[in-house]
């Protein structure tokens, strides 16, 4: 990443006084006209961005945080997004939320929209369509213009910036280990397919488990679907067809429609096949039985998140310096698995 | 936060008219080109928006829409969401979200945050906690500018404005029907306190159909709890002191609770006891048994509130009249009633 442009390069570059630059930046009649088309050309030439830089003086902080999640209607970014507004709330910023609704467009015409000086940094997990364009200029072009931005679930290694996950791979192979442990031999998988970076993780996690427990890797108990909106048909064939005792399914709708297709042939879980689903949200609490999760600690990583970005936005430093924090996952036991 | 940059201020910092600062940021032919390049880089420099007014005069479109709900978890709020954006972006309109976590400080400084000049209108279901206060002066502040607004679910008559809602009333007034035609005669509300305007137009429904079938209303079958939230241990001790035979949940939450408390009793659904809720939300489809739903139409409510705004932000007329969108309810019959 580009070191971000800031007064003080500029009146280092160019042999002035920091007053100087802001002053000609702002057209003052104290500074000849000379010494201002200097100093205004070289701002431009680096990408200068006047409303950014007032920011990083923090004369003119907005205290407004921009969040782009992919969905409103999936529990997990809900529940992220609320541990972003806890804790910048209480740390005196707001928060602006924009959906990217899994579009690549969608996506970079919110960031614009935000850019525009009404927010001091974003939050962000990448839309699918992005993770599968791999284009990441939209956000490359925001860190460069000294936009502090943290991803959080859905990332990318393309874009240096703060970044919150938890341990996909890890949280796929407990549950496998947890299947294994209770004697389920036929373990399926239904995944989206690998552009989405959390399910990369989680297949990796679930055929690490098998291998490592000695049990075959086969292709045809793992299902891919191409989007997260559940395709009851292909679930349905899927399970009908394979010979299975037990389902890994990276999210919880999957799962629920599962558990009720697999109650519908007369099938009981845990006792015929069990189920542990990613995500912890409101309908693994309620279905029936419950679903064993993968807890994501969806709330936890929105506080990290904004921890991260409002350490940023209030940081001094010229040089900056990234972390990926990973958080480990919870298995939390309920009556889709024998405990 | 610094202050806010109006055109006033721009106008006595340069010694120049406010309609001199107005015409030079829309580039207009009257202003020398000195002036406009001195007032352009001065509003830039303090990161000036083009506030209300200006927005107002319709010369100034952001093409964003704001949108302030009261809650991101509940299902309702976050369908209406998706009703709104579907079609403001096939408008080209962009949404902007906020959340006032049912707090009236909340969603003041969240419409002050969107009304500097980043939308064209708002679209809002109000907060718990401004109507229990029952001060609307922030809304009747962004009417006066002429920023347009659309109320939809939570709304008073305090302000005049659009609105849409569900017949509430009718609501509550059809699901007690199909309980009394089913043979029920204890049945019982749980709902919220009055102050929300939807909880008071349900529970006018649930007594008015009790007297319509010649059924008495008795005090001790209504439950109303202070919040949104399940307050367990009450619901607990009224399922379990009251004999009821039916019950109706302002929301879903509530529903779904009761009867994993009834079940958990021993009871059967529905043969001992029956449910409704209100929404019509996921976890009423996932439950078991399914959870008859008063369906609120969310989408099609955010649509049509949608349609509202941007029709009020593209008018040229200068006298605005205001209408309230009544939408029916429907009846989303599952398992957990007599079908």
């Amino acid at each position: 990443m580009k070191q971000k442009i800031t007064l003080k390069h500029i009146a280092r570059e160019l042999s002035v006084s920091i007053s100087t630059v802001s002053k000609a930046l702002k057209n003052s009649e104290e500074i000849s006209k000379d010494t201002k088309d200097k100093i205004q050309a070289f701002a431009k030439l680096y990408n200068y961005k006047p409303n950014n830089i007032a920011i990083s003086l923090k004369n003119r902080r907005t205290k407004n945080i921009g969040v782009i999640i992919p969905d409103i209607v999936h529990h997990f970014f809900t529940t992220v997004f609320r541990g972003i507004e806890n804790y910048a709330n209480a740390k005196g910023y707001n928060v602006i939320l924009c959906m990217s609704d899994e579009s690549f467009d969608k996506e970079v015409i919110n960031m614009e929209l935000l850019a525009n000086g009404s927010i001091d940094g974003f939050i962000m997990a990448l839309s699918a369509e992005t993770q599968i364009k791999n284009d990441y200029n939209h956000l490359k072009e925001v860190a460069e213009q000294g936009i502090p931005l943290v991803l959080f679930d859905r990332i990318t290694d393309e874009i240096e910036c703060d970044k919150v996950v938890i341990n996909d791979m890890e949280g796929a192979y407990k549950a496998v280990t947890k299947f294994i442990e209770d004697g389920r031999k036929q373990i399926a998988l239904i995944t989206t397919e690998d552009y989405y970076s959390v399910s990369r993780e989680r297949a990796k996690g679930y055929k690490q488990a098998l291998l490592d427990h000695n049990l075959p890797y086969r292709e045809n108990l793992v299902l891919k679907l191409p989007f997260m909106d559940v395709d009851e048909l292909a679930i349905n064939e899927f399970l009908d067809r394979e010979k299975i005792d037990a389902v890994l399914c990276v999210n919880e709708i999957y799962a629920i429609h599962s558990m009720r297709h697999v109650q519908s042939k007369g099938l009981s879980i845990p006792k015929d096949i069990s189920f542990i689903g990613f995500t912890d949200g409101i309908l693994s609490k309620y279905s029936t039985p419950g679903l064993t999760a993968v807890s994501q600690h969806g709330e936890k990583m929105g506080a990290i998140a904004a921890e991260m970005l409002i350490e940023k936005i209030e940081s001094e430093k010229e040089e900056e310096t990234y972390t990926t924090t990973v958080l480990d996952t919870t298995i939390v036991a309920r009556g889709s698995t024998n405990n």
